[in-house]
């Protein structure tokens, strides 16, 4: 699709302020499904294998370049903000040398898919060969938009600011994303000429379309889903974003063959990959890094991340951390939390656990309140137990141990060394009773409420 | 009100394929509200006492009589799926000698109501004696439906395909839910008489409408909410069915004198029962079989199934599975798992603990991260505590055992023989102390931490 | 602003049945977002410094009374209930001497706002000085409410019932929620005036707008926004004014900086305070009394009453109780309850955890599955950790009892006596095994096992 076509670059402007976020945090790096919203938008251009990409900052410089440093894109700064040209502008030097095909995306408007980026640039090249390709939108309400004027075939007339539009325009309900498709031959010239003789003395990135006009050029029109130009300005609206990501989300888990049982409390991450006849309780979360395979039964109430689960049975209540493997037949239960936890077929943990840095064999049964003790404040160590064995309930085992295969141990004890495979391990305080003690202790404890009060 | 009526058969046809949701499970085994949606449909057949019911089905046909064999219902196959009234005919052997009233009723329309098929069948024997009683609704929006063009009082004048109606047709919202009643004597030779030409090829049940009213028979429509018709072909649709019983639910548990902190949050099983003056916190969810006392108090985030509950306060993190039985004035707090449990009057198990298999007396207190050790891996086995009794905090109960009338158990014991009334038992290990030994163990793995690094 | 104003009265009235609650707690005692929905009412009465306020009730006065009688708040008694009019008037005992400005307002609905009662009296003392105001909304359903018929200015032609209303009046969607401002001068003598000559023999309060208008007096709306003077008649619209204003609560926090995964699932108390940076995830639950200082963490599934909470990360499935305290970098993790606990700075408790009436020094680790044993079933005692101790897991602690700096508690250990600080405790069982008995128990009970089926 791209083999006879030019190269590829990207300038996401991340220069806005971001005042209406509040944070300390850099508005683009607000996570949407638990991914910052810039590397939603990288990722959606991964498809088109971009040749440069680079993303505009104003403040927050650090934190941006420390999130896609990794990734090999570059960060320019603009500063002052004179506008929306004068970002663009600013990737010019490192686009040096660049001469294919410029996407100009938005860090803020994180959710625009692969297909319409490249919708986008399939229509830049276009026998009519348009200077650019704005990214259009037909929302509910057009709320105060620029309007782009356009014939039926995309051929853009003129782009409108709401403000300066006529009564006969604002009637027009194809609105400016403000994405943009243009050649880097064409772009840094049309640029050049943007001028600020505005209002708010600033350069706008859409004169390029009305220059390109008037030079006798040709500009078109294609159009987005509404969802995917979505801008995330202020807190609310990266939760709207982030409601109408897990919105469509849902409808393809079900489309694919899961059950929700309701739809509207179940949260996938980015990445979550869920099989065929999978049952989703209510209130399950998923963090991201999580594999469900075909079958898995997953109750209310679990939070899971960094996790494998076979066609097992996990909930509710389970928390599943990263590093946790669990295996077909195998089941996970009530206020159970695994962490580099891996457990075998069949093997169970029904209740009240955890299991950190631990192996369990296939087959094992891991009784109620069993704790791995995998730290020392210093060191994690492992605990490995073998097939078929049985933790008696309320156990410790003091890691790094052993449990053989087929081994016991009693409940309540505290293991410290090595079981060997089928033995019985006790470790516990005999029991001894004092009898009539309970009843002299209630006296003395009555006497001692009823003198206090 | 069925004294002077004659006897009734219901038709349930689930011969579709299911495709679209992707699943292994026939689609009418798949669960609303913690039943199958075919059982929920037999429920509503229940108050008609049906002579027979014959379930149509195309593939899956073990699962399904899996399921209704228990019950008494039959199982016919269509095979090859010709179409609506090919698949009511396959039942025709089934009801043999039956010369009642036939409901023809749709597995995969679950939720019409007992009122409304005895609705049906009144109007098939009201004085104009219809020979057809078919089943509309107006739904919000008329989509495809098939349109019943009726007069005010319910005379079909005809049945039309979306596809065929005229704009004067389809102005009409009066939709085809497909169910409909007609006399055995009636409905067999009316359906022998349906032909397939069309463009499907297919038999067609509306057709029978047609029929009688070629034959100056009268034919008639009566009207359902349009919830009650709604028909599931895809996880989506199940979710939106059981998300409309379950807003139903919520309404009435609300008007019969419970509080929901957020309605949306709460989620009722098919036979939950709760009282007056309950108050249920966010994010409940009822399994089967749960009965709920007046006064009771269900706080945030529990999963209650099986469990019979009193004026007791439960939560929040109380997971209650089959077989819990919870007295009046009871406290059952966070983290806590009961299974074939009882909890007598004013007994308390405020955290992190198991019971299963037990019963705990009247005003015992179970401290924090008690285990009922019930499982040997092979055998479960009971614990019983006396009324009084105090289990100090982090104990295991190694059932079998018995622990009496108000003894107490010391905290962090392992309880493995009987512990008699009023008598004090400890079995755990002493106290030492090492002096430095923790801060000479810091320096060294502080030490090998640095050399680790 | 009420300088040099007259002082201020408000008559509540709370005599409605209530019966479509089904409850045997008084209607205005019902809570919103952790409040009786009559406190919020006096709540926001407070910035107007009221010098009296009396609540008008019929069934139910100890109820009410007990709730109000710390506040200071008058009570008084309308039997039989013969209406509105008729229960102000059983304000004027109460009110003897009053010679200010009285607001009437209803104990079932709770949320107007102090900003519109202080509207109400600033427009009781605009120029034109109107007899009465009468606050009015514009619903999206006019419903059956009564019409107010006004002009631009908000002065008021007529009041109207809708069932009196002409065709032109019930176009008209100014409605009268009932509400109103009157000097005391004026109120007593028009309610001595009205008539109970209607179809249900009631005395109505808007008639003494009728009757100060045929007075000559002029009278004057003011409008509120419609979910301010929601009633609440049944549980159903009790859920719902929840939920209008937990929307509203969501949007502040949003707006405040907080980020909100999922909206729909943070509930605040009536007093919740977040800080800017916090984020919370789905499913959280805050009871009353709880602050969250900037930048803090919310997992999922948390609950959280009666706690401070620093810059520190919290869940999921956290349950903080009432007094407990959590300093900065501290941790709380899943399956822990908190209760009367102090987490100094950096302090962690991970897991199937409960602290109660416990103090953690900065630093130290807490083990999963310890217990603070806390409670011999009459007196609650203290434990008390220093600062960089480690209790290792699955450890009970039973006060009171102190576990010194930097002193290290063996996993499994019941801890009875002090440990010093920097030392080593260990409490437990010492660990034996026994060969092979592991599998001959296995035989064993697999032979029984199959004998018994």
């Amino acid at each position: 699709m791209t083999e006879s076509r030019p190269p590829v670059a990207a300038v996401i402007l991340a220069a806005g302020k971001g005042t209406r976020m509040k944070s300390d945090r850099h508005k683009v790096l607000h996570e949407v499904a638990g991914r910052p919203m810039l590397l939603h938008l990288l990722d959606a251009l991964g498809p088109l294998a971009p040749q440069r990409s680079v993303v505009v900052v104003g403040s927050g410089r650090a934190q941006v370049e420390a999130a896609v440093a990794p990734l090999g894109i570059d960060v320019a700064t603009q500063e002052p903000q004179l506008g929306t040209a004068h970002a663009v502008l600013q990737a010019e030097s490192a686009l040096a040398g660049f001469s294919g095909d410029v996407l100009i995306l938005y860090g803020d408007v994180p959710l625009v898919r692969s297909e319409t980026m490249q919708a986008m640039l399939d229509r830049l090249h276009a026998p009519d060969a348009p200077a650019a390709v704005v990214l259009g939108f037909r929302p509910a309400d057009t709320l105060a938009y620029g309007r782009v004027i356009a014939d039926a075939d995309g051929h853009i007339a003129r782009m409108v600011e709401h403000k300066d539009a006529t009564e006969e325009e604002r009637a027009c309900d194809l609105c400016n994303s403000g994405l943009m498709a243009v050649r880097a031959v064409d772009l840094w010239p049309l640029l050049a000429r943007v001028g600020n003789a505005n209002a708010a003395g600033e350069y706008y990135l859409p004169d390029i379309v009305m220059l390109a006009l008037a030079d006798g050029r040709a500009a078109a029109v294609i159009e987005a889903e509404p969802w995917e130009v979505a801008g995330i300005n202020s807190r609310a609206e990266l939760a709207e974003v982030e409601g109408a990501w897990q919105a469509r989300r849902r409808l393809k888990a079900m489309a694919e063959g899961a059950t929700l049982r309701d739809p509207a409390t179940v949260w996938f991450a980015w990445d979550t990959a869920i099989g065929r006849d999978v049952t989703i309780g209510q209130n399950v979360v998923f963090g991201p890094g999580v594999t469900i395979a075909d079958g898995a039964v997953i109750h209310p109430f679990c939070h899971i991340e960094g996790a494998n689960v076979g066609r097992a049975d996990i909930g509710p209540y389970a928390r599943l951390r990263p590093g946790t493997e669990i295996a077909d037949e195998a089941r996970v239960g009530n206020f159970v939390e695994t962490k580099k936890a891996r457990l075998g077929r069949g093997a169970k943990a029904n209740h009240l656990t955890y299991l950190g840095d631990a192996e369990v064999g296939a087959g094992s049964n891991i009784g109620a309140g069993t704790i791995t003790c995998n730290y020392d404040g210093f060191f994690k160590y492992r605990t490995v137990i073998g097939e078929g064995a049985f933790i008696g309930s309320n156990s410790a085992l003091v890691a790094p141990v052993r449990v053989g295969a087929g081994a016991i141990v009693g409940a309540g004890s505290v293991i410290t060394r090595d079981v060997p495979a089928d033995a019985l391990a006790l470790a516990r305080g005999r029991q001894e009773e004092i009898p009539g003690r309970a009843a002299s202790f209630r006296e003395r404890q009555s006497a001692r409420k009823k003198a206090g009060s």
